[in-house]
């Protein structure tokens, strides 16, 4: 038994080195193993980070779209007679525009997320939901953003003369359709976020 | 020399998986060296993209900034007496406002960018910078569309009534402002994604 195991010294010199390496690291704690174990709790912390951004981003296009909705449903409904007509102002026209084309992407946007919130599927891939997310909320943003700032002057010059319902609703439209802007500019920061962090595991 | 190798069988069996795999790999490729290459390559190719974002960066917010003080001259020019003088006007004293705030920016941001890349100093802690450029962006870009916007109904009514020099100016003027908006929102979009993929190597 002694002569076969001293012939076997210059086969077995090469292949010691990683023996040596793996009897040092007890079996448990191997190399892929503390890999693993890393990899899995920096997964984990980013599944739960990514988990709160869906959160956060899904409740600021709720707020978008309740928003726009009120902006859209003001302006609407501000027809009062004569000259206080909203649709005899391109302002106003395009306030309505932007709101509804506001509510129409973020109530969109909010079934779909609630949905694949709830059943776990994703109806679009990956990259294309997160593209579509950053490029419609920025889009929206600057929409809403730019109709309320182009209806802004036209209210304050008749509010100096008159102060009646027309222009207390069409203030009221302007203000919902800002603050629909800010709930739609911070999803947007949000998904941006999201589109460029994303890892595609 | 079959015998002995016969009966070695059992005992290197719980070692031949390891050796198998080393000989399988060459030497001067063990497994720190391919990471490392492998590493190498994709930082030099971070590098590569860096820099053309920061080169794209600069060209845009060069861009914003010829366009914004473009958008200055002309408003700030556009005094032709009796009521064709923009400071009658709001809305054309916020287009100045956002011009004069946009140049002030971008002119700013672009000499300090100039200048580190010149240098090869950072002025400014990178995380800072990356802040600075994306929030700074955002808010210009919000602002120049806001501005033009606010400006467009006043103009295009003016223009249904008389065609002068005080009416194209104005036009130009928001034209620009516009132009300038282009330029930063696509900025934030670099920006943003400076800010979002930057690892602090």
């Amino acid at each position: 038994m002694s002569h076969p195991e001293e012939k076997e010294i210059p086969k077995a010199t090469p292949t010691t080195p990683p023996p040596v390496v793996d009897l040092e690291n007890p079996a448990p704690n191997s190399g892929t193993g503390t890999g693993t174990g890393f990899g899995v709790s920096a997964i984990t912390q980013r599944w739960k980070r990514e988990d709160l951004l869906n959160r956060g981003g899904l409740a600021l296009r709720g707020l978008g779209l309740l928003f726009s909705l009120l902006a859209f449903i003001i302006m609407a409904s501000n027809k009062h007679g004569d000259w206080k007509n909203f649709d005899k102002y391109e302002e106003y026209r395009y306030v309505l525009a932007a709101a509804i084309l506001a509510t129409l992407y973020t109530g969109a946007q909010t079934s779909r997320h609630v949905h694949e919130m709830s059943t776990g599927r994703q109806m679009l891939q990956r990259r294309t939901s997160a593209l579509l997310d950053f490029f419609g909320d920025q889009f929206s943003a600057y929409l809403l953003i730019s109709a309320g700032s182009s209806a802004i002057p036209l209210t304050n010059r008749m509010r100096e003369g008159a102060d009646n319902i027309f222009t207390d609703s069409s203030a009221a439209a302007i203000g919902m359709e800002l603050l629909a802007f800010l709930a739609l500019a911070l999803s947007a920061l949000i998904s941006g976020y999201k589109l460029t962090s994303q890892t595609y595991i």
